[in-house]
């Protein structure tokens, strides 16, 4: 079923979600679409819509049940669903994402990082270890890890990247300016901060521009 | 006429940027469509069609000139237009997009930081100095700056959008997980890195996780 979600409906979700715990935080039982499409400034069809999606129905007046939907969006985005990952580049942004706990509501499990600097190796981020680059392709098979956040520098990034196809990994989230070059067998997903932000700026009216 | 792309194809025209920008540097004068889609494992045609949308045509056999592409793609998407911005919180995160120099690139300029720390409050990143938040309204009208990068924890990130608004942003790109509550004159872009990535998860085969 998920294979039937769209990018951007899976991205609304994750953002129901936030709000739905927040709402489940100050003890809310029920939550209508008009309140989501509200904070998201975005259209209560679309809100509605995107619900159905998940073979949900709300109670006419009520709205939904904020704990129900909450799990719903959970197990269909899979957020139960362990997904083991190494950090690989512990540098600022590096760091910045080992002590970014919320990856773990969502299933994320980042148990290590690894870097090739003696002044880093050995020492534990957010309880997450940093290990020497050389010991990624062992540790990768003995623990099952197919999945890497790659936040090397830029003009290391491919050299990286090949030494990460080498040793098993097949989900690259790369966080570097660059686009790598990796067999079909691998899949990046190019996070792209720049291009998401551009979307958003190329649209605005000038006055966000200082000429 | 940017009004007329869409996100998506905003966010692949700053990938074939990255690309570009590297064969430029390998001194590469002709880039063809099908050596950019290879590169990002997606069909040639859809290049094609994205190039096409800048008006612009490549030469039979040889391919785009590889400068004039990254230019025209430059110039589409305002690289050269300078967007000021300031970080909001100088945690981690807040911090590695501090020295994320590529910005630049880009013409995001971010002049400073603000946090409430007095632990950080004067201390410089990559040539940004951390100033006193109390600080913020007065700057961005002396400085006319529109755009915030908001990286506080998210305890604290509706309080701080509430002063952010007061102070008269317009534009805030969202690091935290939360759903920022701000009137309609204010826009949020949220970077959802979760929301993001489970795009990319969430469709792969189940051999990505480990149940």
């Amino acid at each position: 079923m998920n294979k039937f979600l769209s990018d951007k409906v899976i991205n609304r979700l994750t953002l129901y979600h936030s709000i739905l715990t927040d709402y489940l935080e100050k003890g809310t039982e029920y939550i209508s679409s008009p309140q989501i499409a509200d904070l998201l400034h975005i259209d209560n069809t679309q809100v509605r819509k995107d619900i159905a999606k998940l073979k949900y129905k709300g109670k006419c007046k009520v709205g939904y049940k904020t704990k129900e939907l909450k799990s719903l969006i959970e197990e269909t985005l899979k957020f139960k669903t362990v997904k083991k990952a190494y950090i690989v580049g512990a540098g600022n942004l590096g760091m910045a994402l080992a002590k970014y706990d919320n990856f773990e509501a969502y299933g994320f499990n980042i148990s290590a990082l690894f870097d090739n600097s003696f002044m880093k190796i050995g020492s534990v981020i957010n309880g997450k270890k940093v290990y020497d680059i050389d010991k990624l392709p062992e540790m990768t098979k003995l623990n099952n890890v197919k999945i890497v956040i790659l936040t090397v520098p830029r003009q290391f990034a491919q050299d990286v990247t090949d030494f990460l196809v080498k040793s098993g990994i097949k989900y690259i989230w790369n966080f570097t300016p660059c686009v790598l070059n990796v067999p079909s067998s691998v899949q990046v997903w190019n996070e792209n901060l720049i291009g998401n932000f551009l979307q958003f700026t190329v649209k605005q009216s000038e006055n966000i521009f200082e000429l």
